[in-house]
């Protein structure tokens, strides 16, 4: 790999890097970019990522097979179907379907970038899918976190770190400060992320929403083959 | 000390944090908050931290007893007498005279800050005077990494990780997962500074700037006892 790598560790501060013809991934790990990762792995037909409820309900009701789902405050929001735990899509239930999810920091950050050549969604459990995309489709990297309500947040550099420090082995070049944070971060990290993460803002947001079962399903590494594009507004398994 | 910690990363997100009657800590370690300290340990009456070359030659011939210092693209600036570096303001030079300091990152993360209890100046050099202040005027503490260009830095960083490790074992409650990230990465950086820092972006500029002697000199650890206030436009070492 001879291009660069670079880690953007919020949407704030996403407009100091050129993602012109860069392969961009997005990556919001608790729980966007995990549950859907998850959903197409099961079959899925697609994910339509909106920002509102408002929007989730409208393209719902315009959509043909299709589910509406997304949460506010830890709760299904009124209006939608189903929440954003990757549970709720086994391949029984989601197979076929599509599903319009509304989330906010992951779908904030996806609709941000702009003139990259592919926007993808990363996930642990898509991790070395990922990495290996990444490797063969070789152009300049961007690692865009999702954070929370901008700010940084420990789970999504991980992934960013798990990541770059696969890349940087294979010759890639660290070109910013944050991709060598994520890296070093993850090294500390990798023998036990759920110990690293247990003190973290989102895993105390868990505790409270009693859903620590989502937090293990998310940190789980390579359960999917699946790469996930973002194409005209959908996000697919198929590359366009 | 009841109070909560936070870091921020960046002046690109201190909109994020509410500093009103906080004690903000500016951190812009390579070099002027290191410079600024070893100034005023050596006697400098105060520093005047300005945004512009103009402005720095403007408020030079209206003070008495002055030098202009600031530098651009790592030569001193036209129009200006001296540089960034500690080293050019030792005692027998600097002793009773104002230093009107153009820099960059630093200064415009200072004049961002509003309603703060106090701001003030943090660098290696006087790491203890911090912590001790912060620990007896026990207010809730925002961190505040000058960054590059509002990039996200490595050694700014780990001076936030290295007060926060201190302030946290004394009961701060550490409020967000930035600190914990720099708390992280300060432990595993402390027995190696120089060493973590090698492959840092400011590093690789000092390289190319022939100026590693400067990085040693701002990486000493408590070769000062003096806390620095920025009070009414000045840099002092008197608290209001």
């Amino acid at each position: 790999m001879k291009h660069k790598l670079e880690v953007c560790l919020s949407p704030a501060l996403l407009h100091l890097y050129d993602t012109n013809n860069c392969n961009v991934v997005i990556i919001d790990i608790f729980r966007a970019t995990s549950t859907i990762t998850a959903a197409l792995h099961n079959g899925a037909a697609c994910v339509i990522p909106v920002a509102t409820v408002e929007e989730c309900i409208a393209i719902g009701n315009q959509t043909p097979n299709s589910i509406t789902a997304g949460e506010r405050d830890g709760k299904v929001a009124t209006g939608l179907a189903y929440g954003n735990s990757p549970f709720e899509y086994p391949a029984d239930f989601i197979n076929g379907k599509t599903l319009v999810l509304t989330t906010t920091n992951g779908t904030k950050l996806l609709h941000m970038v702009k003139g990259a050549s592919n926007i993808i969604i990363g996930s642990f459990l898509n991790l070395d899918a990922v990495i290996d995309f990444l490797k063969k489709d070789d152009k300049p990297v961007i690692l865009g976190c999702a954070a929370w309500k901008d700010r940084f947040n420990l789970e999504d550099t991980l992934l960013a770190g798990a990541m770059a420090a696969s890349l940087s082995q294979m010759g890639v070049k660290v070109a910013d400060d944050a991709t060598r944070a994520a890296i070093r971060l993850w090294n500390q990290a990798k023998t036990d992320v759920a110990g690293f993460l247990s003190d973290a803002n989102h895993v105390q947001r868990f505790q409270s929403m009693h859903a620590e079962s989502d937090l293990d399903v998310c940190l789980k590494i390579d359960t999917s083959k699946k790469v996930v594009y973002y194409v005209g507004g959908e996000l697919v398994t198929e590359r366009p």
